[in-house]
């Protein structure tokens, strides 16, 4: 796409960091441009729903046809407020925006927020120019804008609204551990924080940014990811424009343990396509987007739903230290299905040890010998805290890394026993909790998890959110290990001149020396092939790509016929060692051809992972340079005989768009 | 398994169909044998249960130690009721169970519900052999039964519960569209009942018969089919043994245009262990359960929740014409993951008609080209009708099969002006409500379910029902083309005798020649093969094998290294014609290898097609002579020269357990 009529945004982000938003999310002095009492405009929603909220600092509203609105005294423009407000919500027309915005800049307000839409969402020409615009202005000034086409922000710790949404009506809620970060303000307000607070949940901060034109997701969720309060940070994102941003967040947040959990949109071209006619957002390519987000630990979801689910057994800090997860329950129909269902997603029952059978059989005379999931039958009912000591039982048992217990109809007293052993193990619980207590009506789900505890009412989103905990632990863990080493015998200078001297792509010799450049091992000529590369060998594809959202991306398939018609690719962000191209490699089904088959020697998988884990560093080197880069083939011979590049072919980035690539914000004109 | 000391079951059900159950599921008179007032007694709480529900008829307490239960006259024995009671529950330790079925025997009980537990699911030979005996004796004299460790029945229509459970406490809730069928207690009256009321759905007749040692789940399914209340059955079932019924059953709910849906335990070992552990099920091999449910039409869902969320638009008896869908909503956010969900489930957004959209611009003045789904924008909010009417006009669109109202929180009107566009129209349609309606506190999700509605909270389960409303009618339609011919060329008389001569497995040259009394193509030896025959053609397997549940079964694979490491199977029961076999072939991500590839000619896919399509007759025919037969490989030649069967092996079912191969109901003694 390009655009005429506008030049390229020239935004650049601090580079050590993220911008402070304290004073955004809990300012002291709160204007707004647009104030009215009349409720069935934005500006009185907007205006009403920051008094009820409780807001405690000075509030002005902005309207030169009126003195006062709901009590507080109204001014006519920005100029004549009496103090220079922290931050600024403008409830005004698309065209008045701009001149709004300038207003802003000669009293230095340092934080406004653009509820208005008629920006890039419209996907017009003028829609777009308009955006630039008061991004423009906001940047010469050094205003932080939220915003445009956005419903605001929501601050339980500091109660502070600036939003219209309804779903903040009655008593404010407390205060909780879960921040929201959204463009949408119906998903990120009604979908996840409204249904959130439904189940009992408390949430910390919610946004809804809209088209993101100045401060992005990210920001938002960089601030929340500091707060003592917040625990995991949900994103619901439609574009994620600046790879690098999300990978400083990533590591910031694995930092802190705090986990994030995403929707991504775009995993279709229609969704893409309703996400653009949305906010404006140009999404990359879905494959890379999934598999980078589980490279950097951001745990990804399907359904707006999945997002607090997931959070409700993260927010309590208590990781599984492995797979192995253990269930109770007095209704073996349930343990049938969460066997199935947890066995299915990867989750392990183990065998418990002889002294955990052993405590059981005394609890329950009679009992047999006890799997897991175990079914304690009716014999835990109605025998008082039967159920909680069977359950104790298990929980100590060292093989158990997880707690299910499995709760329909019981007691009141059996689920308060249960909750205490919840509240009081280091190991993570997750009830899955199917009806309801008798005896007491004010013991419920809602209230449980308002305790603190993962109160889960189906058993496919219990399996899934524990799975997200495993694996998120399992990221943590790889963390551990010593960063990745730049290999010996690389001379990037050699490379960066050898790109230097090239006009246009590279022939099949000057791909090869650069390859070489990097230490990789290839042959002079596609065509003369050496000997013992027999033409059978399963042949492996390896390429550099250029997404819009993550930069330089490594690519990983097979080669040959069989492979291509698979249409499977691995994609991982560079630069990784060896062990992440194993998990790659794993990530292809097809990948068991590459071992012993048909009484073939092994491949020699070391040889092809040093080899791909070294072009990840030519990726990182040279990401300015070379707008794409595919080695096809890449023959892998017997194993101690190592890999051969067999043909390359590399395109440097001038001559893709006549211009060195380099990132920029503008989604419109990068034509890759 | 082997069982020592029983005998195999010699249970022969009626060929002709299904029992009647008319009477087990409304009796004219009741009795409980272990009758009691004692709360804390499975008896107490039936006895309560069958009084509190509304039972109108003869109800009969049988306690030798009591004169009256509950101010009904108790009787010592079976023998002393006044009359032949049509139902007679049983609460007695299970060693006194067959004693009591004799009884009932004497008296000519019709039908009986064994509750008891101690039972096969024990897994001990004693509690298997007591199951067995209880069968014994209950079929010498005619009596139908229940469980044994079973939960009973529930009759919303005929207000008649036979049952412990509490989920029934309260008024009695009006009988509603939806019936459950479940071995568990827990999962059919909680999971599935008790939540689906819940939610506003309402549930004509819900079954828990344990270990179904006697009438089993597709009996009770059978019943609930044919009655007129009933228009969706929900299946949760720990095994299946009988493929032949379920595939009558199957056919039945077909031909009444009423859809089976189906949670099926056993999908992972480990959940497979449960299922044993919990009702004695033993369960079959799960690829070939999943094959086999959705050749049937029969709706296999994950979690016990998607029964329910299925049904609820099933009920409706609307079915989508097609995969095209439409949404509307003032919610963009909602709009752009609803596109994704739906485009990667398989449903299609079609682009509106130019009538449509103008209708759509003269209602929303400013209005660009619509999309869809279609994001109305704010422009719809506030301006009554607005939201209704564009949603009308978009269902009007004859490129539309099926629409989704997408409510987040939205004023009353607006909601109530679309429950009535929904329940005008002849398409179906699903609601997908995310929040609440405004100004109208009794208006909710469940009052639009339990008007009739189909109402989805979140996008998942939405797209999820609607694939399934989609592939049910594209089974029905399939239903309408002609069944599958024999094919000519076919000697089953000589195939026979052939069969009869061998001793032990069949060699390759009887193998093959087995295989040409059906008319396929064989090579005459595997290692002298044509000329014409290449060694580089991708290779197909074809077999059949014995599964359990489902007899004999068609599996379809590649041959060659490549596929092998791919293990991709499909399953088929024959007979089927070759367009069952291109579907087959579709369910193989390598298929594609069998096409055009790198210059090389396209394979002979008809005859193929045409060839495993003929030796399904041959799996039909001689099922009870074979064991097992697998033809690797079958070569496919490029196109209009035909395949070849280059090897192949048959076991007689003699050679494998030295006796002729005939269906049983015993689950214990098939080594298969």
């Amino acid at each position: 796409m390009k655009t005429p009529g506008c030049a390229a945004s020239t935004h650049s982000l601090p580079t050590d960091g993220f911008p402070n938003l304290a004073r955004f999310f809990a300012p002291r002095s709160v204007a707004l441009l647009g104030a009215t009492e009349d409720l069935s405009k934005f500006g009185g929603r907007c205006m009403r729903q920051i008094i009820n909220f409780g807001f405690a600092g000075d509030l002005y509203p902005i309207n030169p046809k009126r003195d006062e609105v709901f009590g507080h005294r109204c001014f006519p423009s920005v100029a004549a407020l009496p103090q220079t407000p922290d931050h600024i919500g403008i409830v005004l027309p698309a065209q008045a925006v701009a001149a709004a915005l300038e207003q802003c800049a000669e009293r230095g307000v340092p934080y406004a927020t653009v509820f208005s839409s008629g920006f890039s969402e419209t996907g017009t020409e003028e829609g777009r120019c308009l955006q630039q615009r008061i991004v423009e202005i906001a940047r010469a000034a050094g205003i932080r804008l939220m915003g445009p086409n956005c419903n605001g922000v929501i601050n339980f710790v500091d109660a502070f609204a600036l939003t219209s949404t309804s779903t903040i009506n009655g008593p404010r809620r407390p205060a909780g551990d879960i921040g929201i970060v959204s463009q949408s303000g119906g998903a990120g307000q009604i979908n996840v924080m409204w249904r959130a607070h439904q189940l009992g949940l408390g949430i910390s901060y919610e946004v809804s940014c809209g088209n993101a034109a100045d401060i992005d997701l990210l920001d938002y969720a960089a601030f929340m990811v500091e707060t003592p309060s917040t625990k995991v940070v949900l994103i619901l994102a439609e574009h994620l424009v600046d790879g690098d941003k999300l990978r400083a967040l990533a590591r910031r947040a694995a930092e802190l343990d705090k986990p994030l959990v995403m929707v991504k949109a775009g995993r279709t071209e229609v969704g893409s396509r309703a996400a653009a006619a949305h906010t404006g957002a140009v999404t990359g390519n879905d494959a890379v987007c999934g598999a980078a987000l589980a490279q950097l630990g951001v745990l990804r979801v399907d359904d707006y739903r999945d997002l607090y689910e997931t959070a409700m057994l993260l927010r309590r800090g208590r990781r599984p230290a492995g797979r192995r997860a253990a269930a109770t329950s007095i209704s073996g129909g349930n343990l049938v299905l969460l066997a199935d269902l947890g066995a299915a997603t990867g989750i392990e029952w183990p065998t418990y040890s002889a002294d955990t059978q052993a405590r059981l059989r005394e609890l329950l005379p009679g009992f047999g010998a006890a799997s897991n999931p175990t079914d304690l039958t009716s014999a835990a009912i109605g025998q008082a805290g039967t159920f909680a000591a069977a359950t104790a039982a298990v929980l100590d048992d060292a093989a158990v890394d997880l707690l299910i217990p499995v709760v329909t109809n019981v007691g009141s007293a059996d689920i308060r026993a249960l909750a205490e052993l919840s509240a009081s193990s280091a190991k993570p619980v997750a009830f899955l909790w199917i009806g309801r207590a008798s005896g007491d009506s004010d013991l419920t789900p809602e209230s449980l998890v308002a305790a603190g505890h993962a109160v889960y009412r189906d058993a496919m989103p219990c399996v899934k959110a524990i799975r997200a905990a495993m694996r998120y632990h399992e990221f943590r863990q790889r963390l551990a290990v010593p960063p990745v080493q730049r290999p010996d015998g690389i001379d990037a200078a050699a490379a960066r001149a050898l790109l230097a001297q090239a006009s246009g792509a590279l022939s099949e010799h000057q791909s090869k020396a650069l390859l070489r450049c990097y230490g990789l091992p290839t042959t002079r000529d596609s065509l003369a092939l050496d000997a013992e590369i027999s033409v059978d060998a399963p042949e492996m594809r390896v390429g550099i790509l250029r997404d819009l959202s993550f930069g330089a991306v490594m690519t990983i398939s097979l080669g040959g016929i069989y492979a291509e018609r698979l249409k499977e690719e691995a994609f991982r962000l560079p630069p990784f060692g060896p062990d992440e191209v194993l998990d790659a490699l794993r990530d292809l089904r097809a990948f068991g051809l590459l071992e012993r088959a048909h009484g073939r020697p092994a491949s020699d998988i070391t040889a092809l992972t040093e080899c791909i884990a070294r072009m990840s560093w030519l990726a990182v080197d040279l990401q300015d340079l070379i707008s794409e880069l595919e080695v096809n083939s890449l023959r892998v011979l017997p194993q101690g005989r190592g890999v051969r590049i067999i043909d390359a072919r590399v395109i440097p980035s001038a001559s893709i768009c006549g211009v060195q690539f380099a990132k920029s914000n503008c989604n419109t004109c990068d034509k890759v």
